[in-house]
């Protein structure tokens, strides 16, 4: 069996942005020689999300105004503030979008629908963070 | 390691349908041979889940009222409609129930506690579209 | 390749309840022996999410207020109930949390971020339930 881990960095200028991240993964797959296997794409942050959906900037912009308005951004909303933090919103959107991806490498490729990309989704941006890529496989 | 990789072909009737798949992925886990390892089941579209829930009529109602609720079905509403479609709500509703289910096999099997069942769920069907099953394990 | 399945027992005091697990299951993977792989976990039923966010208990609050505005426990409300089942509310909380998760293991152990820490998330308890642990690699 082979395996490789690693990261993708990322700092948004925008505290809420969607990075597609195709480009990178099938680097990283490429990299690992892996032809049969998964690989597994997650923030190792917790108000950040991958996902798997169309590179649209309308369908983008739909996703962040449904997230926006079932989570808002309020720094009187949430009780995690009391730690000190603003980010409840961003956890919120996180769980509902979920954490990581798994995709299929198939004959060293991603094994995708003609229109699946996979996204970077930052809901608490402006600082340094890091995307873990992990491949399993022969 | 052994891999394989199926198609399950779907086409409902319906624009939004939920169809039980776990006697099909269980065929593509006997067919594969392999006895312990992981079977990953998606969509390969972008307005589809596969998502593991109870088979019951009236929770799949359920389901579909609260989907409906809260990413309705609406021409006017989604910038993504400036493209030509009208599926923005189709997109939305994938995102909330995800797209990919990740299963253990053990023995052979599924390992599924009792009520654990696949489901498709296509929220933008009366179309040809293609459930990617990923088997690796050995 | 390496293969363990496990399982963690649950039984809460509460109808909702949100278990931080992390330590469990690293010492399943540590037991495995596993160096690089891949481990699922996820519970064995329908209503019940495992996910992966912070261990701060006001967020975890958020997230049950969020919930149970969203997708509120009413024995009146759902066609499920039908069935004389009252835990409508769970399987849809369910939905939106996820059902499991994948996470990677590096040099023997979960290749995690600072704040990443691994939740079972009841949200119909006070029975015995199980969560599954899937452990595959070398």
């Amino acid at each position: 069996m082979k395996s490789l881990r690693e990261y993708i960095w990322m700092e948004t200028k925008k505290r809420r942005d969607y990075v597609n991240i195709t480009p990178r993964v099938e680097e990283i797959v490429r990299k690992s020689g892996v032809k049969e296997g998964l690989v597994l794409v997650n923030p190792m942050h917790i108000t950040a999300s991958c996902y798997i959906n169309d590179d649209e900037q309308g369908l983008i912009q739909d996703f962040d105004e449904f997230l926006e308005k079932i989570a808002p951004y309020d720094v009187q909303k949430y009780r995690h503030h009391q730690t000190g933090e603003d980010n409840g919103d961003a956890h919120l959107k996180r769980q509902l979008f979920g954490r990581e991806v798994v995709v299929a490498i198939t004959d060293g490729k991603l094994d995708f629908g003609p229109w699946e990309q996979i996204f970077y989704a930052e809901f608490d941006g402006k600082r340094r963070k890091r995307v873990l890529v992990k491949v399993i496989g022969e």
